[in-house]
């Protein structure tokens, strides 16, 4: 016999097995059913893409991080890092046609051969929606209520968007002189929640932004209060600038219409500190907190931007949309207790016993099916113990129990697993009584 | 200004845009609803994985398509070809913990550098479902009873489930003393729908196949009639051998047990001329064909093997299953026009007039949402012509028109796009109503 090859994954990759992969089906099932609420229609791009299509921006750290090859064809060939540059690309591609706005979403593997401390994976999934081809603070509200619906729907509740507006930021340094160090500027705010004031002064300082303008513009970043005073207070100072005028003007209006449309008030939050780095946002930034697990950072994130596709049509496509990040969130969910940690997706298990011919429970697990009840019947005549075991292992919640004395009776056992409990019941009554016991109701 | 990367995507690669992505998206939600009534859960292996691993086999034809490189810390690496190698990697690493019968499923895309003619392409989509740890009879019954329910499911109406078990195939070559030619002749008879049965004849003669025994193996395979009396038949002649014996065992089991769970017995169909070339099968044989389409060849297919895991663990994994190929199947269904071509994943469109407080739409939007009817709320203050445009060209099924005036008498005015009738409806009647136009019932 030949040496066996040791069954192993690579460094940073990992399987799911069903405790993990159920979870991560509830959560992609969740947010397609959101975002199609809203009219979000799916799209999906290659895997592997020209690296010169994904290399586009040509940032050194996209080019340290990708898995790039030749392939059959010579070809200079890369695995995607994000879902942000192969919609850009499709965008281009595809748009003209498809007419705006186009609104989509994309869930799908992303690859980075990234360092793998702190929990990070190098194949992970991300679930992105984008509203493309309009200016409109109406798809800035939008997209707002999207995040607001999937983390509501997932089963959070204590969870807070964090709201910012480029425009306030942007202006603000214009209007302090400081225009031209926009970029700095921004990349120091970020760093506020984790180094703290000082620290952050010190750095401003150091990067020769004058102290005066530097302290200023953090302790601007820092004001806490109320959404519609914040923003009354930044406009009464520094209004005069027409840029912090529509930032405060987009951002009035998005809390007052997402309150209209009944968002709890404390689940968004103006926060003047979230300046994501990112050159590209323009607009609106959106940030979402846990609020029992803060430390593991923004889990959806994105922002309006005013040039999705810069780099492959002459065409200005505009947009706005976020990124949720399902790795770091099933993490979450499982720090939080969150998971139901079953390997089983049916919650009813069929015993099998020696002495009733097959075709009698396979005739009753496909009624039950019919109901919708999923059913799990053992394929083996093994010791109704071992096979009650199993279906405890597997996480099933009842288990049907009959053989040929029950069969003569017409009448069906049914346990509870987990409380050991036992009804008996006519056979009449099985389709019936599971969906009742499974929670699932009879239609009219 | 920069020249322009011309937005492409590599030979045998495509973008799934939202009228291709939304059947795509449904049939797999399907085929997670079948695979899950009867227990099967959901597991995910990376995309990449050491070449190693993949090529086990080492298959020349395997190694010829795979896309291989060097990673960052120059490991050799991959990525999967199929969704079989890494589930016997995954079972040989984690089914000592997870325990058997395991039953899992398996949906993702697949990379495959080939030829790219007959509309082949280097990237697309299996739907596997296997049964391991269990040489059960019980677990090929519950294998054809999936495969049926897929289909109907799906939709297809006219389809055919195509059975052979290699156990006939390999004792009659055993009786006729063609043992170790089997392989051989295996390849041979899969040719036999496309190439004929002389063509056929000539070729295993061309490989030392003895004349008389090649013909009796030919009339055997073309053997027409009904599944039962077919059994009966090469029971009556090879029945002596053992596993011709077992073999017509548990297919007569099987089409007996599939009748009595109710499966329309024109469903099921033996055919001993589907020998399928892998060498691993070892037991019962699937083929899935559309009657209206039958030139596409088997859209799902699979078996019984002996040892899935062989290659990376002594523990001997036995099992059955079978894998559905998405993309194959979703090109039949365009050219049968099961496609809806709409590239909306909402019904319902709600057209925004000047004049009204954008939060008035939104209220309502997230109502009907709450009530599960999806709707899109186009962003911008268009003219109403242009905004239904844009929903006749998405798809939409109904948009609902309100401005001010009709804000002012607490009424909607709904249009149905296709017929252009409207219907007044009472404000407080909006989310019975669009629950009923759009099929969803009232739970009680």
């Amino acid at each position: 016999m030949a040496d066996l090859i040791q069954p192993r994954t690579l460094k940073g990759f990992r399987d799911y097995p069903p405790a993990l992969m159920i979870p991560r089906e509830a959560i992609l099932q969740t947010a397609r059913q959101v975002y199609r609420s809203y009219g979000f229609a799916p799209i999906d791009t290659p895997a592997l893409e020209y690296t010169e299509i994904l290399l586009g921006k040509g940032g050194e750290e996209s080019d340290k991080i990708i898995y790039r090859f030749k392939d059959h064809g010579d070809r200079d060939v890369a695995l995607r890092f994000d879902l942000t540059v192969p919609f850009a690309r499709f965008a281009a591609q595809h748009v003209p046609a498809l007419g705006t706005p186009f609104k989509r979403y994309h869930m799908g593997p992303v690859w980075r051969g990234e360092n793998t401390a702190h929990g990070r994976f190098r194949e992970f999934w991300q679930c992105d929606f984008d509203t493309i081809g309009t200016t409109a603070n109406a798809a800035d509200v939008e997209s707002t209520l999207v995040i607001h619906d999937l983390f509501q729907a997932i089963g959070f509740d204590r969870f807070e968007i964090r709201l910012n507006n480029r425009l306030i930021l942007t202006g603000l340094l214009e209007h302090l002189g400081l225009g031209d160090k926009a970029s700095a500027i921004l990349r120091c705010i970020d760093k506020l929640p984790k180094a703290g004031h000082e620290a952050v002064l010190e750095e401003m300082i150091s990067l020769h932004i004058p102290a005066a303008g530097a302290r200023q513009v953090l302790q601007l970043a820092s004001r806490k209060g109320e959404n519609r005073e914040i923003l009354d207070l930044v406009e009464g100072e520094f209004g005069a600038n027409a840029k912090v005028q529509e930032g405060c003007r987009r951002m009035k209006e998005l809390f007052a219409i997402a309150l209209e449309a009944g968002i709890a008030p404390e689940r968004l939050r103006l926060d003047l500190a979230i300046a994501r780095g990112l050159d590209y946002y323009t607009g609106v930034i959106f940030e979402t907190f846990l609020l029992d697990l803060p430390g593991i950072g923004s889990v959806c994130s994105g922002g309006r931007y005013d040039n999705l596709a810069g780099l492959y049509t002459k065409t200005p496509l505009p947009g706005v949309g976020a990124s949720l990040g399902l790795d770091r969130l099933l993490a979450a969910m499982e720090e939080l207790k969150m998971l139901p940690g079953a390997a089983s997706t049916a919650q009813v298990f069929m015993v099998r016993f020696p002495g009733v011919p097959a075709g009698k429970y396979e005739s009753w697990c496909r009624q039950l099916r019919l109901a919708e009840v999923a059913v799990e019947l053992f394929p083996e005549e093994k010791k109704i113990g071992q096979q009650l075991q199993y279906a405890e292992k597997r996480g099933f919640r009842f288990a049907i129990i009959a053989g040929p004395d029950d069969f003569a009776l017409a009448q069906f056992k049914i346990k509870e697993l987990a409380t050991r409990t036992e009804t008996v019941i006519e056979a009449g009554m099985l389709l019936a009584k599971m969906r009742q016991f499974t929670g699932i109701k009879y239609p009219e």
